[in-house]
């Protein structure tokens, strides 16, 4: 597979990066993962706009010039790994660069950005989505500038990981008695008719997937309230389900392994998948 | 200069790890830094024991055999860069290592861990230990797991560049209004001749420095209190200092542009660091 690195196309095997890049050292960097069908790809102005406000967030400055390229060379990358058919995701990752000595504080003068892109095949999961998945609770352990999609990513694999080793799907991150996120997903419940999630703040990444379903439930009319699910509420509505790009919408039946609502997919989640299939198949 | 990586001592501008490197996409590893004086190792075993701590709390899997290699490894990296005379620091980080394609669980089977280590001459802050330093307070928003020492260090980077830009040394992070710990020191305060500290709890690293100012204190009979110092004491107090690896016992005297006790260096931060130097230097 071949991957972009620093203006160079070459083997994923033999890509590499400086030990000294801050990316290495102190996870100093931003990430996007983007989909794409039949060569289009899904939402890619709006995650370049997320892009640019987490290098904003980190204070990591990128040449508008060189910005500009990324989807030209999202399109050459995909083009060599042929995932121009059928669908892909591309991964992209900018850290701050490498610099020597390694110093908390910023290097100075500034350094070149390292820009790293990747693509692979993806299957999504349609059999999860029909089915629905389980989940377990865990805390929500992380920094509280989650709206920044950075590589500083150890609090999301470990209770990823934990999920996994309990047998389930994800995990449902509980901070301060709320539902704020999975380890790599938004959520969201429904009671009443009403989708609730947790808002935008520093709490939670605010995920493309996270924000076309809130079109797609404006379009269908469904009331949405920022009110975020309080755990002890967590078992008393009748439907939940992750949203994000690889996630897509995946109703989430069982948690701690209770039943949530019918333990079935329900009709809101179900509508939700279809308004999202329809903008992401068109 | 001569970097190890992974079995091999190269010149660092050679040493590079792959991009699929999960330090590199997840920030997944810990590090440790170690002081050398005249080729002596100070509290190495130590930092040792805390890697292996690290490394069990992130489930990072490295044999024994490899472990015990460590001390091995340092001393032939510090004579291959002649800083086996007068002062030098150790730096070592190990990952989870590389593994294709990304996923936030855990590689399965296992990979072989990345291990990665950099030797550079190092010049003690004299002159700031005498004089003393100015700080900022910002809040401290890292994660919950502060106890382990992980390169998921961008809080870190963020708050210590944040001081940088205000003028100043360095800063005192707040979390739930009490003193935990600065970027990348710990954190004493003395008042009425009583030390206090931040205790060794996952909100703060229990730095080697801060135990061996603990055995200092023991050793001069100055009481040690647990009980963190609140923000709003934080100018009542007699004096207040960071123990560090590179930081050693540095002392604060400004904060937020108000002085602490007298605005200069106090006689028991100076009878540590009189402790500490006969220890590191003797």
């Amino acid at each position: 597979m071949q991957v972009y690195l620093n203006g160079t196309y070459t083997d994923s095997n033999s890509a590499k990066i400086s030990v000294g890049d801050r990316g290495f050292v102190f996870g100093d960097g931003v990430y996007e993962v983007t989909r794409v069908v039949n060569g289009i790809f899904f939402r890619e102005k709006e995650h370049l706009v997320r892009l640019k406000e987490g290098l904003a967030g980190l204070k990591i400055h990128v040449k508008d010039s060189v910005l500009e390229q990324i989807p030209e060379i999202s399109r050459e990358l995909i083009k060599r790994n042929n995932h121009t058919e059928g669908e892909a995701a591309v991964y992209l990752q900018i850290t701050r660069g490498t610099a020597w000595p390694r110093t908390h504080t910023f290097p100075d003068p500034e350094v070149e950005p390292t820009i790293y892109l990747a693509s692979s095949p993806f299957t999504p999961h349609t059999e999860l989505h029909k089915a629905g998945v389980e989940a377990i609770t865990v805390p929500d352990i992380r920094w509280t500038r989650c709206n920044l999609k950075t590589v500083n990513l150890l609090p999301n694999t470990l209770a990823k990981q934990q999920a996994k080793e309990a047998g389930v799907n994800s995990a449902i991150m509980i901070r301060d008695g709320v539902v704020t996120e999975s380890p790599n997903a938004n959520i969201f419940g429904v009671k009443d008719g009403v989708l609730y999630t947790f808002p935008a703040t520093n709490y939670i990444l605010n995920g493309i997937t996270r924000q076309t379903v809130l079109e797609i439930a404006n379009d269908l009319n469904i009331p949405v309230s920022f009110n975020p699910i309080r755990l002890e509420e967590l078992f008393d509505i009748d439907e939940l389900f992750f949203s994000g790009t690889t996630t897509d919408i995946q109703p989430v039946t069982v948690v701690d392994g209770k039943p949530i609502g019918s333990g079935k997919p329900g009709p809101v989640v179900q509508s939700i998948q279809n308004g999202y299939n329809e903008l992401l198949y068109k």
